[in-house]
């Protein structure tokens, strides 16, 4: 009997993914995912078999690595950032009962959460949110009442999947349900193609941001009251201000 | 000009520490410190010079820190899990206008809540917040309010620090203002010493976890109204179940 690893491979380049993802990836006899992400780590495994395919057909592939594992193969299905935030740890493990015998290990990575704030610098530090802003999967009526509630709750939050071609206003209001009750000076930021080539990143309001364009590479930071911009980055304080 | 890295090193074992941040300690010349930290990464470094502190003297490493950087020397600053959630890269940063002509990098790592979570299973596939807890720098009235907002908005949540010699009921309480918007049964988990010796997991409802006995070694995973235990592992669904 295979197993299967559910790998998360962080934002993309080999220095952000860790030895025990690494080793899942070398263990298997088949590395399964969306073709971006496969060949982000191909090189590092030029000789393994991969199996490819579209971002939509995730139950396929999910059901395509346990078969492999009954089959008696290790399959470990890749994942950009962390497999288990909006990646395929979810979707693998719900197979389960139909494959009780087949071993699962996830492994952790680095979420866009992590990596984009460590170039804005440190807009995570106290307590946060992280919401998707895709209504694929979602109501938009949920999204909105997270939002809403992150923002009462005067969390940091950070935004996934804030744009594509069918959702180019989406970002715009979720500012608008966030102003409800931030002011429109709360510092934000966002950070495109976190640890790829033509990274950017930037710092602005909240105001400012509603007016953004942003695209579907890119992760967006909104901070809490206490967030400041210092020296040109993002930080939010562990706790009160003035407190050691 | 020395540089300040500020590391995160994971949950303590070599196969979470990526290369970027073994990289970023290899090129300091000074690894800084609470020495639980120093202590788990210095048979990697063993010729590596240390300077550690007791835990709560964080200021002092972070001015220390930077003092050796403009001294010429390159100083790495360790934080368990990642460096921006409740670790030092806020204090640090937060020095800047001090020392504004050095340059601190942040090096992100695998915080519990990704580490813990691949443990369970995928608690944090949807939309999640995180909460400390501890009430050192933080009023319990904020704590409470978002500990109430993240449940009113239906996320998964994730504890930190959610006990001490001091705050030993801290769980129970936050468990009694969850359970005025989630239902007794909401699937939960906790995992000790995660990625550690003597690891230890578990699921258990909120009912349950109000009456649990933790430590301050444990992470707490509150899954939202959609999370199951499927095979003995926590699942969160990534939007509405049944949809594909």
């Amino acid at each position: 009997m295979g197993k299967v690893y559910v790998v998360g491979i962080g934002p993309g380049g080999a220095e952000q993914i860790t030895p025990q993802a690494r080793e899942a990836m070398a263990r298997a006899d088949v590395l399964c995912g969306y073709t971006v992400y496969i060949d982000l780590v191909q090189p590092l495994f030029p000789e393994k078999e991969v199996y490819t395919t579209p971002m939509t057909q995730e139950r396929e592939r999910c059901r395509w690595a346990v078969e492999a594992a009954r089959a008696g193969r290790n399959a470990a299905m890749l994942c950009s950032g962390d497999a288990g935030v909006y990646g395929m740890a979810g979707p693998l493990l719900q197979l389960c009962p139909e494959f009780p015998e087949v071993e699962v290990e996830v492994v952790p990575g680095i979420t866009a959460a992590l990596s984009g704030a460590a170039v804005l610098g440190a807009p995570l530090m106290h307590d946060f949110c992280v919401i998707s802003l895709s209504d694929l999967l979602t109501p938009w009526e949920t999204i909105e009442k997270r939002l809403l509630c992150a923002a009462r709750g005067d969390f940091s939050i950070c935004l996934y999947n804030p744009s594509s071609k069918k959702r180019a206003d989406y970002l715009r209001r979720a500012c608008g349900i966030l102003l409800r009750e931030k002011g429109p000076e709360t510092v934000c930021g966002w950070v495109r193609n976190i640890g790829r080539e033509g990274q950017e990143s930037r710092l602005l309001t909240l105001g400012e941001l509603q007016e953004e364009a942003v695209d579907m590479f890119t992760t967006v930071f909104v901070g809490s009251s206490a967030t400041r911009a210092v020296c040109g980055r993002m930080v939010t304080p562990r706790g009160y201000e003035g407190k050691p």
